[in-house]
């Protein structure tokens, strides 16, 4: 029988093999869902609310400064790695182990522990991380209901192993479209060729140096790739069309407006006949210099790096927000079949967070 | 209730209507093998082969020479294109009516109505020409019994718009793959971008230029092209394959050997990791010096043309067989929907085959 009920009584650790063993693959959190919020509100600090599948849960104490800890509960589909499974080394396995359910382990953890926190908190438990972004819980919350999310500061609380990123890299993707004429390829001076009209594309890639500049001390290292790229009708045909995918990464000072026009200006004289944005996601600056932040880093210590990756810490940071990405999971095993965690990572995070919170 | 039977005392034009009528489309062309079988059967002057669906006929005159007269039976898929309709303009339309099945209704009335030429005939009903060359019926006739298609001269009924068309070129497909590593886009540096390493592939295929040598008297037009490129394994990932297939259509004075060294030499510095050859059908050379050729030419007239497609030709001139292409359909209606055949072109093509083996 599926597990319908949380308890957070138990440790971290243990939580966290708990949440593993509660399937909540993107498009079914629900029972996990009604389980985390039904968790909640047996916990007479917190108001508890709840938008679809997102339960948000605030202590109203009257604090001088408000901080959000947030997570998400889905994950990636299983493969073969649930149950989970804790081997003699202390590392606990699982889908979901790393990104990010000992993220969300803590979270409650938290929640269920420090009734009196020396900020006032806000647990924000989301779905639909894991797939396209128009799903995303957080977003479906902050357009619903931005009031939820206010505050002075976020820890999203995705794998990072046990390190401070600040900030979050946009990512933006352009489809480049190259047209031609179609033609039996025996007769092929009768047409145009769309992939030969692609090299210059192809040639403006291998040579581009990608930015790496210094943000709040942070160095951050853009990236501007094809991902994909595609054309041909048939064997004997001359193509009449080509496209090809750029991926840019880039830095949180730019804006995705500055980002966009720099896309544009690098192709600008390759032959491109249709250029499409297909995806866009901001950039976040790293925030470190908030006094917010600047406390939080005191209290968990360690030195920041910068986030290349984009994550959900941009949509706090439209929200004016400053955010910062730290959680116990290793990044390099999320996704993976042999997603595992280390429980110290798991102690430790929660540790560093409460000292912060209550000292 | 689909047809069975062909009445070769029709005239050519109302016999190309009645092979339309009989649907052929590659893999069902049992039954019009079966027609043909059986109307030639009934002609006395004729021995008649079968070998699977491919039909073979020949005078044993004793004449000093022989000629060939093949033709495929197949046709592409119908598309809406069938029954036929002869337009008041003496047009007439349906599937096959360029491709080939004017040009097949050209033979069945010389077999049917040339007892005794003045050379001997040979006439090659094949199936399957219009897919892979693998099942062509030629080719098959060609490995099992090679003496069915001797002779000293053939003429192809392929679409060639009542002009003749000398030998064909060769066709030459390659993939060339460029390889990388994989990595998460937002940490490009960590991978290697197999697209970006294809740049130079079609940096030198824009470059190109094709040769145009002249051949018995007749220019041929080479051409190399890319007719697809495809990479790319998801919007964030650093692609580690990429592969760009290139057609090389050369001139009958490369023999399949130079022309695949000469690919080879164009790409040779473009970082290919790979360079597999996909397919590939060599050429013809014209053969219009031989004396049969020659007379053949004078018989029907006209100036020939260079054949920059590829067609069974080569298959003939594989066989130490000149052969040319001369047929009553239009190619650059080949395999469309509005695809044609004027009927005065059949009447001309079919007079002057007659006139040329009864002179």
């Amino acid at each position: 029988m599926p597990p319908t009920a949380l308890d957070l009584s138990m440790d971290a650790p243990a939580l966290t093999a708990a949440l593993i063993d509660f399937p909540s693959v993107s498009g079914t959190e629900k029972p996990l869902a009604d389980a985390v919020e039904s968790a909640l509100r047996a916990l007479p600090h917190l108001r508890v609310d709840r938008y679809g599948n997102n339960v948000v849960a605030r202590t109203s104490l009257g604090r001088a400064e408000r901080v959000v800890l947030a997570g998400h509960i889905d994950t990636v589909p299983i493969a073969d790695n649930v149950p989970s499974r804790l081997d003699g080394n202390g590392v606990l396995w699982g889908c979901g182990a790393s990104d990010m359910k000992s993220g969300v382990a803590v979270q409650l953890r938290i929640a269920a522990t420090v009734p009196a926190p020396n900020r006032d908190l806000t647990f924000v438990f989301y779905d639909n991380e894991e797939v396209a972004a128009d799903l995303n819980g957080l977003g479906k919350v902050a357009d619903a209901h931005p009031d939820w999310l206010a505050g002075d500061f976020a820890v999203l609380l995705e794998p990072s192993d046990g390190e401070v990123e600040g900030g979050c890299q946009g990512t933006l993707r352009v489809l480049l479209r190259t047209t031609g004429e179609r033609a039996h390829s025996a007769r092929s001076w009768m047409g145009s060729n769309a992939i030969h009209a692609a090299a210059p594309i192809l040639a403006r890639l291998a040579a581009y140096e990608p930015r790496r500049p210094v943000i709040d001390g942070l160095e951050y290292r853009e990236g501007l790739n094809a991902v994909r790229i595609e054309g041909g009708v048939a064997g004997n045909v001359i193509p009449d069309a080509c496209t090809v995918a750029v991926n840019y990464r880039y830095a949180p000072d730019l804006s995705p407006e500055q980002a966009l026009a720099h896309v544009h200006e690098v192709f600008a004289d390759c032959g491109v006949a249709e250029f499409v944005v297909d995806d866009h996601s901001g950039a976040a600056l790293p925030g470190l210099s908030h006094p917010a932040a600047a406390a939080f880093m005191a209290a968990v210590g360690g030195v920041a790096r910068p986030k290349f990756g984009w994550t959900d810490v941009s949509r706090f940071s439209a929200l004016g927000v400053p955010a910062v990405n730290y959680g116990p999971g290793d990044p390099l095993y999320a996704h993976k079949r042999d997603e595992h965690v280390a429980v110290d990572k798991i102690v430790h995070c929660e540790r560093r967070l409460r000292a912060w919170l209550t000292s």
